[in-house]
């Protein structure tokens, strides 16, 4: 339920991070059989052919097709999970583990490919990374979770202390900041080796690239509404980046399902059905859901 | 001659990029004998024990001290190398290579490892990198030289074509393209792996954003006195990076030493000596220079 990136044309079907039942497979179908369970994320197509298709990051090729509120190649279009059926290639679908219930694994298939495809980077680091999640959402809460079971040290940063207890006890973060704080901030400045910004709007950027080691990396997934900036002295003295990062490639969020069951991990959800989506709507204006809806589209009335 | 980064204390001796010989060793100085043609360049100590230090990347210690205007461990102030003599710890000397002219050395000290450093992680690639310089002054004109060196395709970009001739002819870059040709620009969109930013004042950032490759990095190693504006979606959609970059380490010093005279590369130096100064100052400041002043101290008056 994210559509900051995505082309809106109506009429459309909603619906990405989709997890069902595959119940026809087309002749040239290798990688899937009847009655496998699947996912498929915010893309359905890319060129093939481009710099970034062939080095398997599709989520860059600039003719990306989304899974709804696009065109397709043939020129109609796109629609989403929200329905009985979808049909889509081979290349944009992932196996679901056995290990995993599909209401579990589907926030994993846009949000938490969007955490892990950044955070990749800093698994089996021969250091102690030490982490920073600012912004505790959606995509924040995964974060948090990717992060600690890669074994990072991980911080939340928050504009309030609200969010503490949840950050602490429930998401075992290992510290909590409260970007208000300067004498806090200023206790951890220099100390982390990454940030992933999760904020999707305009926020200053000055106290978290101070909370970058030298060399750190701030990260962003959110898209800011309004230009951000920066004074580019404190990059060039640190060494420091800012950067940012898309959903991620079919293959890590294959890699994300696998990590996730291996791992024993659980995202914390609300399973709702089709009727009640017009109250998830609201609620998810006001914020008010932990931290995920899914839609249990096979058990809801479709007439 | 290169100050914006540089702390001023007067009264002070300036001069860094200093090459000289040995003419005496303290007892514990392993790396050096008398005689030895050696260099120095804008840090002379830090504090040996953070992990940027730890990392030999001391030119990210919190604590460096620069060649001159600074002040050392013991609270004297520093001076740098427009002086018969100085001393410096062997930690922050360079051996200058047999091949190489000690005038020629003397623009790498600075200059060519701003360049050097950010650079060789693109060295030794197993794909062919396509890079960019934006701007060619002292530092531009040295990475030119050095991408070049490495096997990049190299593009100078400029706000004009008054540098077309020495771009592709003089440093032999294989491409030149002018900002505020619209349609130069557009023809050149998403085709750099990185583009070295030696722009030192306020610049709009989008025109070199989108000449970036999918995961390409605009690296600054000028500073700009006002802050600078992006639009994040272009970092996301495109996983583009905006990074810093400070001088290199001593280490990063001498493999570019090293790496220049196994090359064979000549820097584009004018020699002036003592009495010269305020002169090459004044055409400093009308960039009036191809590339870089070498002062010749030696063979000044210096009464």
């Amino acid at each position: 339920m994210r559509g900051e990136l995505m082309p809106i044309n109506y009429p459309l079907v909603p619906g990405h991070e989709v997890v069902g039942e595959v119940v026809e497979v087309g002749s040239e179908v290798n990688k899937f059989k009847l009655g496998d369970k699947v996912g498929v994320g915010c893309l359905i197509s890319s060129c093939g052919k481009c710099l970034s298709c062939n080095s398997n990051n599709e989520q860059y090729c600039n003719q990306r097709v989304f899974t709804y509120g696009a065109v397709n190649k043939d020129g109609t279009p796109t629609h989403g999970g929200f329905s009985s059926a979808m049909v889509v290639h081979q290349k944009f679908v992932v196996q679901i583990p056995e290990k995993l219930a599909p209401e579990q694994a589907a926030p994993l298939l846009c949000a938490g490919v969007t955490a892990y495809s950044p955070l990749k980077q800093f698994n089996n680091s021969d250091k102690a990374i030490k982490a920073g999640i600012l912004g505790l959402g959606g995509v924040g809460h995964l974060a948090v979770l990717i992060a600690k079971a890669m074994g990072h040290h991980v911080t939340v940063i928050s504009s309030s202390e609200k969010k503490k207890v949840e950050a602490l006890e429930h998401l075992q973060a290992d510290a909590f900041l409260v970007s208000s704080n300067a004498a806090e901030m200023e206790g951890a400045a220099a100390s982390l080796d990454y940030i992933l910004d999760t904020v999707p709007a305009f926020h200053s950027l000055e106290p978290y690239i101070s909370l970058l080691k030298a060399g750190g990396k701030l990260i962003f997934v959110g898209v800011s509404t309004k230009p951000l900036h920066f004074n580019n002295d404190e990059l060039i003295l640190g060494n420091k980046s800012l950067t940012g990062s898309f959903i991620g490639s079919m293959e890590e969020t294959q890699e994300l399902l696998d990590f996730w069951a291996e791992k024993g991990l659980s995202t914390m959800i609300e399973v709702v059905k089709m009727d009640y989506i017009n109250k998830a709507f609201e609620r998810l204006e006001r914020n008010d859901v932990r931290y995920r809806f899914v839609l249990e589209v096979a058990g809801s009335n479709l007439e």
